[in-house]
């Protein structure tokens, strides 16, 4: 059943591996078909080069599993929440890429800082609010979700097509699998870039290169008297 | 037409993937040739990995479309404008790499400070001033063209051959597009060195080594009673 | 003898490669097999590219060679020690992997930061106390592996799989050679998850976008007038 | 000529591109053969993915050249000088790896902080002073190599060697050009480990993740009610 889906949930998997978002199996990709009500999804803790892709598991709204010899990703009741909440989403990825975690372990969003975010996210990148004890005991993955949908209550995922989990990492979607993992790959680029721009703002550079070098080294290539290369 | 110009812009935006400047279509490079007066450059959106060189744009320099079966880059104006006013400029390139782009995003310009920089650029990569809401509301990418003009009134083009864009990412140009793409590889790898000089210039190093363990760990390696390794 | 273990033994060291967990000979990788008392472990200072399964050196628990044509590593006493000590061990590694011996460096434990993190090591990854003059001028390596051992008085081994040896590197370990490297792997990707989580902690971003950029972006891209890429 | 030795330093040329400490022709090594007092080094910027063995430039002490069809390196007179001066050196290596340059350009010496540093430099690794406006404008390679050596005059070249140069990269230099490229990478290598270790001394981490989380994440793999995997 669904073959084609499992296919496209299988190559965005491998997308994850392919774009350096993961290592071992840190990472699952699904698809939500809207006829159907079910979603496609990589099993648990199977390595991405075993993975086939009539491995990918067929769950439902209830997260119970409809088709596959195997268990779906441990985290298949945060991927459902999103699916019945955010209503035009057809593919979510979830990775523990490290740029992004790193910020999900600061507690911090993602801010727009530059065109690249803005040409993707129409605003900062949120990071959830802590869980509560409750909320980590029972029903762990389901409440991730459940936090993930209530930091988007003022905000349209559409047009902020990802989130980070408090001291845990990036979700991000999209309009299919493939697309979801292109945001994923941008969130891992832009956080990169966020970074770095904070510890640029935080420090000031008032060193210079000495007159002499800059001279020396420009006109021994470009002057007319240059020495460097072969005639 | 220009089918040697389109197969060296084709080989000079191929290149922004083989040097690590771009992932997806995050960059592109045009070459002008002055006999025709037109403009060769990359189509908008197009993946580089189904890019031929058949499908170079070529626009003349009011950015009119002349020949190609797709739209020029969204960027187009900012390069026609480059080559409107920096009169020996044949090639140019903008990225998204992502040192370069953190110091745009920082509004900081590359600061001259070691020799690699000095062997390309002859002082500062300055960083251009902010655009108003006028100048990014209407033709905004000729205005991005326009400042960067600007930037370059009291500054020799062919001496500093690359800008940052605030809060956007780099430019870079050169006597051909290939030129031009080296010359952005460069500005990537003296953004990297200029970010981690800020960063230990901004920190004290007062630790060190306890003198037995580097005492042992030479002399087990290079001593004459030295036991690393095989006899 | 234990050829078996020996390929295993093998095949642990050359994924220390295929990890970038090091370069040149900086690690070892070895087994213990509970039945014979034997260690299999690397030849000391042998290349990678050179290495074969019949090179493994075959040692027992007083670190002397029972089998093999090459001297073992160097640091084959301290691997014996975590035998001796941490029972349900069958697999000990160390590398000088760059993130993790920068914590070592530092001398500072690897916290426990996000969820990446408590998915393979309960609580904080130690690092050992300084060694005394006395103890690094004899028996240096036993020593390393009797600190290892001191440090886990009060913490399970295999809840912790792994250490920092103090202004040197991490030692990791596991129920097989592969389970170890494996512990390796997490233990340089939670180390350079951790030192970015506490540099962004340790500055602020109080910087943003300008918002007419931010809406230029994403609507010249998302927006119903949207105008990159083709049609 | 010295056919084996101009194979010896076309392999260390190429293998500069193998361990990434250059791009581009941002590196050059050489040979010294006591013998016959000639050296061996790369012609001045020929692109690597060109150079054949044949192409190495023989010059002799006083940097005249002896045989080749290439202008030699522009850095051959300060390779000289150190083959003049260090008299146990046979190979030099000269590169902008960027860690390493980016110590020099913040003029700082990289500190030996771990044992990996241990095991080939015997102290710090010093940076020159800064060179004279005389020195730079005239003779500038060979004053290059002049300063290296005044550096070195209560400094054992075979106890340290490497060196940075002010504002400029480093040089280091070994027994054959084989082992010199060695020790550039070691150098570039512990350059990494002490700039990251100097960012974790400069900070203070007083986070920790919530211990439920911890909890969760740990015994929902490890635990005896672990659910993460297939059973």
């Amino acid at each position: 059943m669904l073959e084609a889906l499992k296919k496209r949930v299988y190559d965005a998997n491998m997308a994850l591996v392919k774009y350096n978002l993961i290592i071992f199996t840190w990472g699952n990709v699904s698809e939500y078909d809207v006829e159907t009500g079910l979603v496609g999804i990589k099993p648990s803790g199977v390595a991405y080069d075993q993975l086939k892709p009539e491995d990918i598991v067929l769950v439902n709204l209830e997260g119970e599993v409809v088709e596959g010899h195997y268990k779906p990703s441990s985290d298949t009741p945060t991927h459902v929440e999103i699916y019945k909440h955010f209503k035009s989403v057809r593919g979510v990825v979830h990775t523990h890429s490290p740029w992004a975690t790193s910020f999900a372990q600061a507690r911090k969003p993602i801010k727009a800082l530059g065109t690249t975010h803005a040409d993707y996210f129409y605003g900062d990148i949120p990071c959830t609010r802590p869980m509560t004890a409750a909320e980590i005991a029972d029903e762990y993955e389901k409440n991730t979700g459940k936090v993930i949908v209530e930091t988007f209550e003022a905000i349209d995922p559409n047009e902020i097509p990802g989130v980070l989990v408090n001291e845990h990492g990036p979700f991000a979607w999209g309009k299919s699998p493939e697309d979801a993992v292109h945001n994923a790959v941008v969130m891992e680029e832009v956080a990169k870039m966020a970074y770095r721009t904070q510890m640029l703002l935080a420090s000031e550079m008032n060193s210079t290169l000495q007159k002499e070098l800059l001279d020396k080294h420009f006109l021994r290539k470009h002057g007319k008297n240059a020495y460097y290369g072969q005639k």
